[in-house]
């Protein structure tokens, strides 16, 4: 175990006051084993982590947190963060059932003053606190610190062009490490190379000129790059000086020399919103990390010395991998299908269909909105664009889903992945709301996939789908093994199917819960009760046969999603209310998520959490039926 | 009646292919005049219009449309496309029920490729258009007209930022009139003045110099500002070209001489992203508009000699003015209330609280995430912010509210205008999903105002309520003419109340349609069916005593709003069904929004269309209650 001496002082941020500027790149190393030795043992996001810890002990030793706000854009880079500001003894509990989140929380500490999770937040969260300052509320500064990938998206640029204009008082910090999980950010890398910027702060341009050449390769790469992320050519202002920002750096985020005197003076004597532009290196200090093609920006527990990871060997082909298959496939055989994904190619597994077809799909970077009417453009033209965003981020883009897809009937295809709760990334990742926020849209169809051979079909049933939108979503992880198609084959549009039959009562159910649904089951044949299990399959068209004839046939029916109210069971709800179903009674229950967010754990865990297991739906369905009576849910 | 010569012999842009550049100036003339003739008798987007004269004549003379694909942002400007485009017969029809719409439509012109209303899509659309051009599809060049307000969105800027290294071919022509509904662009408008940028089409370059000092005052100060928007200092290259663009302008937008040879050569020689910069003057060439502060952005019928606009006088204040003011009343009493609206301080009535208390009201720009999250972090601060956004637009920042509001149970206040149907401004409009996108948050609280009064309670009721998010949604236009109260009350979070006492059945109404349901009971009495009439006030948390007094002593209960499924009737129904209450029968209905986009009317007519007036409920009433058991829905 290494030794960390100075770290072992520190309780909060107020216990580096003392330390000197050496000390605090002691400081530096110590935390960087800390954070090293943590998520060997835990998991998680590592790379990034590493990246910022010269940052997250500058702003720590510069500023006044809690009282000024510090703000991590997406956050997965807060753990040096976390062990310094009082975390350190949970900091092996990360992302774990119970255990600290791996995002910042502002429920967790005062020092996590806004939570994030989704890119591009930072900048108009801090612009709020700087404002909440400026009329008296007791808070301090605002500091926002955001990844090159995240400040390309609209909304970062909606938050400059308003904090510019603005001219408060107001620190971002730009860390530049060429590495979000997005690629190079669009046509930011086409930016012509120039000189510095003129900065209204003339001290850090001489303390920061001739620094390109005196970097090390790795470092002198980025920082050339940054140039390029942020001047014209010689001569000009920076963009962030054309939106009203001054304009500090590039400096390099790993010298404490650089970044100590940089945000001392800018704290010091700036007036107005300031961006600090700092190279960094995404996984800086671990040779593992560093080496490693993703540099390790999502790892599973490793060893230390080797960097070796224990990843556990699947059961099944994930959802991912089979959707991303199963689309090349059909694309090989029909040149109109295109893809487009919002800089998550190979967490989407349009990456497999890039490797065949480069030319057809398309990355756009962190920006889920012009994603979605980009596809419409395309689905306009007359392709066919598979549109490939985790369930959580298209609600980036359920503007343009209402508007340029729905409004227009176009056939933009929409394969949602991570629906329902989807483990260690927590609630702020949870897929909860896209079968409530899709159905109720007009002309559009609404699928989901109860295991991977379904999937495999929903592609091949969204590829004929040519006369509007259709959407399908699966679940995070591996699929549940089951007998793969060799082909996908094209489903009747709202025909669900019946899986099990029995005589008293019926779980009707939408998506992957299907196994809990069958588990379920023979609880219930168990307990002498005949159990009917359909895969509604789709939330939209409803199969109005199907779950009429369940209704009409059964004692009770209750529906099952791994999602939220308003979704599948509450238009299944309103059918069965509008056709009178209820008249004469009916033992309907539908069960979803809870209606409150479900912290981290494993998904098994979490849907425990949300009493959505087998046990659970087997309860209700003998509650309903009146075999348990005594059971009243309040 | 002006003669139109020229106009009346072009049945399609095609029409135009003989005509001189002489005779397609005269064109201009004799469209404007024939476009304010036609909006002075129904009313509309004159200014917008008007500005675009020389533009809409330019493109279609020397584009190929409906081959090449024109995208107009937003397209309340494209009145004069549709007399060009084959519509002039209809153009009298504008905005009315079953005329034509109000915007660009898919269904309604093959010259209406992507239809818009909300801001800032064009240019995804038509980077999707030029793929599908370059993948094969039967489609030509594609070009999005977009103002210098929608341009300057986060959705605008992720579209440029790709297709600037996507590097395909590609027109974008900024109309920059100075005058979007929006304030000047944010910090865009702190941009160095600056020289020309030098374009890799020098001959642009060549034909734009020197262009500034020959205007006229007006267009002079524009083409500054222009100047200002797109430039840096002196030497530099343009933002659009450090994105990846050719830049050509600023030209002069009303002037033939320069749009005819800029546009000619562009076509000719592009082989790449383009963005043209055109000057134009809203209310171009009618002086009553040009001299008007709103260059008559949307009008009334008017008389055209004149330019005096025939508005009826109202019965009753806006639900507008009500918010606005009730608003400014709290302001005065607690100057922790900050209001935060995206480019729509009149449209929200948040300017009334802006005259008052100009530092307090913050005017992000067409900006709906950022103004969301911005909301947030001044919640985090302490203070209280009241987002005023429509329904519509509210879509754009749904996943800042999820992630950035809901999951940190800030309380932010929405104040939600729009909602349900809207009029002629159509389906792109309707504030129809609010309800069902909001209510299956948790932690939040979700009103409808039933009428004016309610309204101001209901800010009142925000302004205390400081432990979670909490929204209040309310319709376009007159309130029902109630006797105000002098103060607004706290309502009581999640209770209900019944406003008339009946035997038989139950109306349950949420929001507006209170009135609606009240002449319903009038007709059920007068049929000798007995009526309870009750305001649920809140979608979330339900009254749920209330509920279930309706529900146990009444033959039918009937939920009704101005909202999609999904949304209040869904809630009532997951929580009647998960209580049991439907296992020995209930009649329940559940009155929404139908599953189909309505066109423009007047509201009463949409929701005439909607099935949703009093008659449609008393109906739907009696069916339930089996007084009318012949009337099956199917």
């Amino acid at each position: 175990m290494t030794q960390t001496p100075l770290l072992d002082r520190i309780a909060s941020p107020k216990d580096m006051n003392g330390l000197s500027d050496i000390e605090l790149g002691l400081l530096c190393q110590e935390l960087r084993s800390e954070v090293i030795s943590a998520v060997s043992e835990t998991g998680g996001h590592l790379g990034s982590s590493l990246g910022v810890i010269e940052l997250t002990v500058a702003i720590h030793a510069i500023f006044n947190t809690p009282f000024d706000k510090l703000i991590w854009d997406v956050s997965h880079q807060c753990y040096p963060h976390k062990v310094l500001t009082g975390r350190r003894d949970r900091i092996r509990t990360l992302r774990q059932e119970g255990g600290l989140s791996g995002f910042t929380k502002r429920s967790e500490s005062e020092y996590d003053p806004f939570g994030a999770a989704h890119s591009s937040t930072s900048i108009s969260a801090a612009l709020g606190f700087a404002v909440g300052r400026d009329m008296g509320q007791p808070t301090g500064d605002a500091i926002a610190v955001i990844g090159d990938g995240a400040i390309s998206a609209g909304m970062a640029y909606e938050a400059m062009n308003n904090a510019g204009s603005d001219g408060r008082r107001l620190f971002v910090i730009l860390n530049d490490n060429e590495m979000s999980i997005a690629p190079p950010v669009g046509a930011m890398s086409s930016y012509l190379s120039g000189l510095y910027a003129n900065t209204p702060l003339g001290l850090f341009k001489e303390m920061t000129d001739g620094f390109e050449a005196n970097l090390p390769g790795p470092i002198r790469e980025g920082a050339k790059r940054a140039r390029q992320l942020v001047t014209g050519i010689p001569g000009s202002g920076t963009l962030f000086e054309e939106l009203g920002f001054s304009y500090i750096g590039p400096i390099d985020g790993h010298d404490l020399s650089q970044l100590l005197p940089t945000l001392r003076a800018a704290r010091a004597r700036s007036d107005g919103p300031v961006l600090i532009h700092c190279c960094t290196v995404k996984g800086k200090g671990y040779s593992p990390a560093e080496t490693s093609s993703d540099k390790y920006h999502g790892v599973a527990k490793f060893d230390v010395a080797s960097g070796a990871q224990k990843k556990s060997k699947p059961n099944a082909p994930s959802y991912t991998k089979v959707f991303g298959e199963a689309l090349t496939e059909e694309a090989a055989h029909d040149d109109k299908i295109v893809a487009v994904t919002a800089a998550m190619p190979s967490g989407t597994g349009v990456n497999i269909m890039q490797d065949r077809f480069p030319n057809r799909v398309f990355d756009v970077g962190i920006a889920e909105q012009h994603a979605v009417t980009f596809a419409a453009g395309m689905a306009a033209s007359g392709l066919k664009p598979f549109c490939a965003i985790y369930s959580t981020f298209l609600q980036r883009g359920f503007d343009q889903i209402v508007h340029d897809v729905a409004l227009q009937k176009l056939p933009v295809r929409f394969a949602i992945d991570r629906a329902g709760l989807v483990g260690a990334d927590g609630p702020t990742h949870a897929g909860a709301f896209d079968v409530a926020y899709l159905s109720n849209l007009p002309g559009f169809v609404v699928m989901a996939a109860a295991d991977e051979a379904e999937l495999k079909h929903m592609v091949a049933t969204a590829v004929h789908h040519n006369d509007g939108p259709i959407a399908f979503r699966y679940p995070r992880g591996e699929g549940t093994g089951v007998k793969m198609p060799l082909h996908g084959k094209q489903l009747e549009i709202g025909k669900g199917r019946i899986i099990r039959e029995g005589d008293d009562v019926a779980l009707l159910s939408f998506g992957a819960h299907l196994a809990e649904c069958l588990l379920a089951a023979e609880e219930l044949e168990a307990q002498g009760i005949s159990c009917t299990v359909a895969d509604a399959r789709f939330a939209k068209p409803l199969d109005r046969p199907l779950i009429h004839q369940l209704a009409r046939h059964h004692k009770a029916l209750v529906t099952v999603e791994q999602g939220a109210q308003g979704g599948f069971g509450a238009m299944v709800l309103h059918d069965l209310a509008n056709q009178g179903a209820f008249d004469r009674g009916l033992s309907i229950r539908t069960m979803t998520l809870p209606d409150r967010f479900i912290d981290q754990a494993s998904p098994a865990a979490m849907y425990e959490d949300a009493s959505l297991t087998a046990v659970d739906i087997a309860a209700t369905a003998m509650q309903a039926s009146g075999a348990m009576k005594s059971i009243i849910k309040t």
